[in-house]
């Protein structure tokens, strides 16, 4: 019994999607062939245009179809704090809190030695061009509290600190709501150690 | 913040594949961005090239690039067998138990009224127009054994019997490797109704 050729190599392609094994990429071929032929191609579509027009921005290195994204162009923003985020997504998360009125820079991953992802693949070359273009005085680390993004947080802090910029990090400590008897020891030892006068 | 409206496009895109919610979608998107555009370009060729190859074999009705597909144009098949399966995967399995040497017919799907899913969705005429060719003299249904999967068996069951087939199910009991204690008890109740002389 042998499968369409075509059929194979869809499955196959849709097994590059991040997550996706070989039982799900099937399901997904069978269902989008069965079901959603229109929803393939209109797929197909969106993948090719995407792959073609989606750039980093020349500024904060996140996704965007001009040369400078919105957010960089945006003329009301403190262009003097710039916040340093592992992805998209966190910059989303770090908008929808209001709490930021600054300009970001997207490092588009994190230092993993042990993926061989190193400074060059989080753009650090620009990262340190862009805090140091003289307008921006503070920059606000705001990579993941993961072992991987504390590394890149103090590999970045050390690099742009001897070049004699403000270097912040967020805060750590108890989560809202959090109740002490359900949070983990390492986050309440940091709670102490950082304890705020109030 | 905007996000670049052909990113959006295929974050929305990608949610049409079974089981992918925002989150999973805009971490595909992001991911064939940054790490794989040339697996974004593949998969969007892929796509649009099954869909635009991949046909329904005019015999079995699984999915195939010719008229007929490959199995259904084995010389060296039984032709008077017919086993009914809901999906390609299915008839996959059971070809590897190598137990089955008869033809195939693959509905696609299986009735589930609930789902808005008919007779019509899982290609019962055509079924029935393959069933009643003259040659085939039994069919055999291998529906999965859910509720849905037995509704199916037993409407095709009552249908072909009407015209005069032979209709057999799958065998229900004990697993393979089962043990009594830790098998459910409808399934216990079902072996020792379908209990075999030895």
């Amino acid at each position: 019994m042998k499968t369409p050729s075509s059929l194979t190599l869809l499955t196959e392609s849709l097994r590059t999607l991040p997550g996706i094994g070989p039982k799900s990429a099937q399901r997904m071929a069978y269902h989008l062939l069965q079901h959603d032929r229109d929803g393939a191609l209109q797929l197909s579509r969106a993948l090719a245009q995407a792959a073609e027009t989606i750039r980093h921005c020349a500024l904060c290195n996140t996704f965007t179809e001009q040369v400078i994204c919105d957010t960089c162009q945006d003329g009301e923003r403190d262009t003097t704090v710039l916040c340093v985020v592992e992805t998209p997504s966190d910059q989303l998360m770090i908008e929808q809190t209001l709490t930021f009125k600054g300009l970001y820079f997207v490092l588009m991953g994190r230092l993993s030695p042990l993926d061989g992802i190193g400074p060059k693949d989080i753009h650090l070359e620009k990262l340190i061009t862009r805090a140091t273009d003289g307008v921006v005085s503070e920059v606000v680390l705001a990579t993941n509290f993961t072992n991987e993004g504390e590394a890149t947080a103090h590999y970045i802090s050390e690099t742009l600190k001897a070049r004699g910029l403000r270097v912040s990090r967020l805060a750590r400590g108890v989560p809202v709501g959090g109740e002490l008897e359900y949070v983990d020891a390492g986050t309440i030892a940091r709670a102490m150690l950082d304890r705020r006068a109030t």
